[in-house]
């Protein structure tokens, strides 16, 4: 069986990692290059996106930041899973609150803004502070502002007037405003949904963000109602969607609810751990689930955490002669701040995880993990 | 870092995927087509030998049966590890004889046999049945005998000399004659050792085989004893031979005795559980071992067990609906008798891994799986 992945990064390559013993071969669309990769080997190329839709049995994505046109062609063949309604629904903030209020799912109070009319009104209705984000992808690191007092309203509305007509997207751009959820913590819960739509997912886990990027996810294990409230959300969205495939769901956690932060319909940062902690990783999930085989097992088989490597592109040997420590590379060429890797590390008990963790994350450089040492040792030692 | 591995089948492919995540790339020498390729890609031709030398910064085998001008070449270069010498004694059981004199490990009692005068020698000295081998590679199906009455000896040596006349090995071919050892179970041990002569094991298995071919391995961890006396075995002969990489060896038990049969000096078959059942699985430890990175433990992690699929290139999918299941297709061509993949599955405790391994059997076709289903079955009975 042969599957296309639109998206040719990391997530590509741990797919294809993973479909290897299913005896499936991917190949990537690079949205770039607009050329067919092997995502395990970036030299060779198979052509264009017509060639990657003739050898495809199945077609699905790594990101939802796809251009319409190349999801339209590929949903024209009849193979794209999930449907590029759901993967646009990832890549567009107004779908995806239109879908979470048809999956009755909690989520922050807010307002779509595309005029000066709609950012007044938001400004009468919602609290302070704000949060405005972009509908659509950001660009150039821009698509994002904080408004904590009514006087910084007329430079942020002309900040965003300005990013409306720098937009290069053939899709208008907007921007929604919520209110800031003050949140105990972010956790997010992976899962896969399969053609006979039937569902499954992974524990919960508590994720740590430095910068606004994710460096530490630990997969949680004890709090059941928690998860049985992540569980539902999924299955209302996964079947609103007609979802097929992998789909990630970012919360806030305030006191006992949760309340959807985003969605990310692709296998996700916060799953990776599933590589060492699961029977059955995201990555070949999301593959069985697009080729029409049964779903693996999300059970937690030992307490598992995972730490991002951003910017580094070595670390010392060291933390392999841990036990229970698996290292993964992307292969890419280092820049600062990019995704370059990721660790993961199980143990057979919460508290000795944690202690691992910290024990890993002291191996690490103090300048580029700082953040990540302080997070390690303060889950050690609240336990 | 670069890795050439001597031999292009599925344990250099396994290999292969398990060096992507570290960033260690990996060519695999195909000794009957003399080129180098991609383990993971056949179409990928990466020249000769001296290509294949030049690429990498560590050169290791899949296989003990390589030519020794090839062995020659590479270890030339300074890069083979394990040694050639370790190689060779893997693929010549007189080297593995005198191997196991050296280390003091227990085996069969046996005598090398080049000449008639040998034969009847060991007619005389061994106590009757007895089984000769080979001590190079057979071919053709051929270079096995089982001499169980005196009446049998005449046509066996007649068997033995055109037998040596037959072969087209450059050295010089000979037979081990050994007396039977009436054995109550065959287990095995993977283990590995670094370049610092560090070493760790894997848990012994239980092996069983359908007509003198593995079929099932259970990791075993139940018999600490029995574990150490194999570790014990495992640490003379990987210092003995200044090892380097993953070392299986395989044993008979007889009562609470190991007696080495043979040892192989590469990732083996009895080893494919790991992984799903130890937090570093052997493929990955033989590459951190021969690129000079720590080892990851040999912990069992939870019960396992590994099922060959021989001749066949499609199972049911019912399979992978049973949790914690695992399929590993190697991507050949169906031939009969071929070993195309395998299956991995774990449980909680040995009951549970016994009863799912006798469901998962009892799935398989039973035309080809008839003797696998057998053993499940008494296993899940036994417990």
């Amino acid at each position: 069986m042969n599957v296309l992945i639109l998206g040719a990064g990391q997530l590509a390559r741990m797919m294809s990692l993973a479909s290897k013993p299913l005896n499936i071969t991917v190949r990537a669309y690079d949205v770039g290059s607009k050329t067919v990769v092997d995502p395990l080997n970036s030299a060779i190329s198979y052509g264009d996106l017509n060639a990657g839709i003739e050898f495809a049995d199945t077609i699905t994505a790594e990101f939802e930041h796809i251009s319409h046109d190349v999801l339209a062609q590929c949903e024209a063949s009849g193979k794209l899973k999930p449907s590029s309604q759901a993967i646009k629904t990832g890549g567009d903030r107004r779908l995806e609150k239109a879908l979470l209020t048809k999956a009755n799912a909690a989520n922050a109070k807010h307002q779509i803004i595309e005029s000066k009319a709609d950012f007044d009104q938001a400004l009468q209705t919602l609290a302070l502070p704000l949060i405005l984000k972009s509908a659509l992808e950001g660009y150039d690191g821009k698509g994002q502002w904080r408004l904590k007092d009514l006087s910084q309203a007329d430079d942020i509305w002309a900040d965003i007037e300005a990013f409306f007509q720098g937009s290069k997207s053939s899709v208008k751009q907007a921007v929604i405003a919520e209110q800031m959820v003050p949140f105990d913590r972010e956790v997010s819960l992976v899962g896969m949904r399969d053609v006979n739509g039937n569902t499954k997912v992974y524990p919960l886990t508590e994720n740590h963000h430095t910068d606004g990027v994710l460096t530490v996810s630990v997969a949680l294990n004890d709090n059941e109602a928690l998860q049985t409230q992540a569980q539902q959300i999924f299955d209302s969205i996964a079947n609103a969607l007609g979802y097929v495939g992998v789909l990630a769901i970012e919360f806030f956690q305030v006191g006992d609810q949760l309340l959807v932060n985003e969605i990310a319909p692709r296998v996700h940062n916060s799953g990776h751990w599933t590589q060492q902690g699961a029977d059955t990783c995201q990555f070949e999930n999301h593959i069985r689930a697009v080729c029409g085989l049964p779903l693996g097992s999300g059970e937690l088989v030992r307490p598992t955490a995972m730490i991002n490597i951003l910017g580094e592109d070595s670390i010392p040997n060291a933390i392999l002669d841990i036990p229970s420590v698996s290292l993964h590379w992307y292969g890419k060429t280092k820049r600062a701040g990019r995704k370059m890797g990721h660790i993961n590390l199980s143990a057979t008990t919460n508290q000795a995880l944690f202690e691992r963790l910290e024990k890993v994350a002291m191996l690490l450089p103090e300048q580029a993990f700082s953040d990540i040492q302080q997070y390690a040792r303060s889950l050690a030692a609240n336990t």
